[in-house]
């Protein structure tokens, strides 16, 4: 069945980033779409943003395309430039290699929700720009590290 | 400049169907938004269709996975199972290589949208589940033919 029923479809909450990135990800939730309706060619994910969540850490991808609409309420889009608000069928498209990093913030008072497409591709690699890591995605084992290449062991505080 | 302006995206109009097929979609549009983000690795266009219009003929893709959410208004989704209708924020996934045909309908008063991503198989075949045509897509050129591979000349009347 095709049509994709959303209230079956599990909510994924939680990050993959070590500390004490993980922690700044409350408030972001997903639902897999593409993965619900079967598909495994592209990720097709609804993200859903509470007042003050955002979307990841400013990254970009080396080898996969990703684009983005806007579904629901409204979120800021940062990149190198700046700050750009984006509403419902606004879209943006991130080429890979593109080392201009993204994220979204949700800084309203309402929930916000975006759908994200991106390639997969096997092995990836994700650039965090604000911070010192980087990520390596490998049938399915994601590896972090400095940008140095050395392995992230989590900041010592 | 990641963020799409769609006022300045071109509206692609028409079809490449043979006739009597392509007089069929009138009333179809669509925006090319990967394209114009500069993505290759998928499609991501924003199909716009009036009051009466269909999407396409009815189809299944041999090779490409396809997603659709509904962005604008309402229309129905049309399968072997029957009639669906999709609204904003409805989602539906056709996994490459289901022989169970879709197409959307507007049979509203309103301008219905809908975005729809699709992998980039090259080659790519689809067939159209309710007349004798296929079409296979390779290095940018459409090839249809009728399904017992003869090549299609459109209806003689």
């Amino acid at each position: 069945m095709p049509v994709i029923d959303k209230s079956k479809v599990p909510v994924k909450t939680g990050s993959i980033y070590p500390e004490p990135y993980a922690s700044q990800m409350a408030g972001r939730s997903s639902l897999r779409l593409g993965d619900a309706g079967g598909l495994t060619q592209f990720g097709a994910n609804e993200v859903i943003l509470a007042p003050g969540a955002l979307s990841s850490l400013r990254h970009w991808h080396h080898r996969e395309d990703e684009f983005v609409m806007v579904t629901q309420g409204e979120c800021v889009l940062v990149q190198d430039e700046g700050e750009t608000l984006m509403r419902p069928g606004d879209c943006a498209a991130f080429p890979a290699g593109d080392p201009n990093g993204h994220h979204f913030i949700n800084k309203s008072a309402a929930e916000a929700r975006f759908l994200v497409i991106g390639s997969r591709m096997n092995p990836e690699k994700a650039t965090y720009s604000d911070v010192d890591l980087e990520v390596e995605l490998k049938d399915g084992k994601a590896t972090f590290t400095h940008k140095d290449g050395t392995p992230y062991q989590g900041d010592r505080t």
